[in-house]
């Protein structure tokens, strides 16, 4: 599963996520390629601070709130254990990360800091490709 | 092909009945997976009201107005007709269903409720995958 | 490369383009197909002048300075150059056509406006499938 993280908003990253946990259940590799706004939410001073939906913004409070009263784990640490569980690869898209500016070390999880040619030849070996 | 439907726009959801109207009709199966406001547009008490747009919200009614002027169904009444006349399953995601507190008979043509890595199995199996 | 381009926001078309420049760079054939924001954001009269963001509206000033002090290209101006220099087919749908009440010669670099049955047939035969 080759999935390009264009969004940062994090209603979209946990929809994301579920994905990655389940693809990752069944034995799944799964390669993510950071865009814009996904660069910026895996920014290691955004990350738990980013409170940003992508639609439906009025019901965010009672969303977060059913999420939390769920127990259900933020986006970041589904990933994150994922990535300890199973074979998740993360990569930021260069031109991404010169817009905000940012090296590897920046950024949360990210293995590798990669142009979108590079991406496109691993997508393209994939069976499920999306777009976030 | 296989779509998981994130989004609960009515913007992106009419983009999602085209494509899957169009599947249809080319005889090609189709599975649907509804995470977080996937769930929320197909809920029986949401699914008449919903009026939000995902992007350009200020040009929201002149969409509306030329949809109506030009005879589009909703987005919901060509998904159904689409389920009616061809092979259309549609899942909601376990969690997803969990955050709105929702059961099967709570959602308009929802098949059955299943977990994330269900679908990926069925997502790897499809030749066009999307995430909307 | 096939995707849905749904969305007509310059934020979601940049990272469109990037994908697009990346793959025309690896020798792949690109098929877009425009929906409903998609045709929009490629009328004549409003390629230039749309400034709207899908997420983190208030980051856009920012966002939008750093891509000009990186004399990165707009989304438009890449799409352009990569159809110039590779394989780069784009359609429109002919019910987003229609909401607009546009022909082929309002929508820049459009090679023809096709159904949606049409499309998912190219579509299937892609390696790359997205919806953007």
């Amino acid at each position: 599963m080759a999935v390009a993280v264009f969004s940062g908003s994090i209603d979209r990253l946990t929809g994301l996520a579920m994905l990655v946990s389940g693809a990752v259940a069944m034995g799944y590799e799964v390669e993510l390629f950071l865009q814009l706004w996904g660069v910026y939410a895996f920014k290691k001073d955004i990350v738990k601070k980013n409170m940003n939906f992508s639609e439906f913004q009025d019901k965010a409070p009672e969303v977060a709130k059913r999420l939390q009263e769920l127990n259900v784990p933020s986006w970041f640490d589904i990933i994150k254990e994922a990535k300890e569980n199973g074979s998740v690869k993360i990569y930021a898209c260069s031109a991404a990360a010169s817009i905000w500016n940012v090296k590897k070390e920046d950024l949360e999880l990210v293995d590798d800091i990669i142009g979108a040619a590079t991406w496109i030849e691993k997508m393209s070996k994939a069976d499920i490709t999306l777009f976030i």
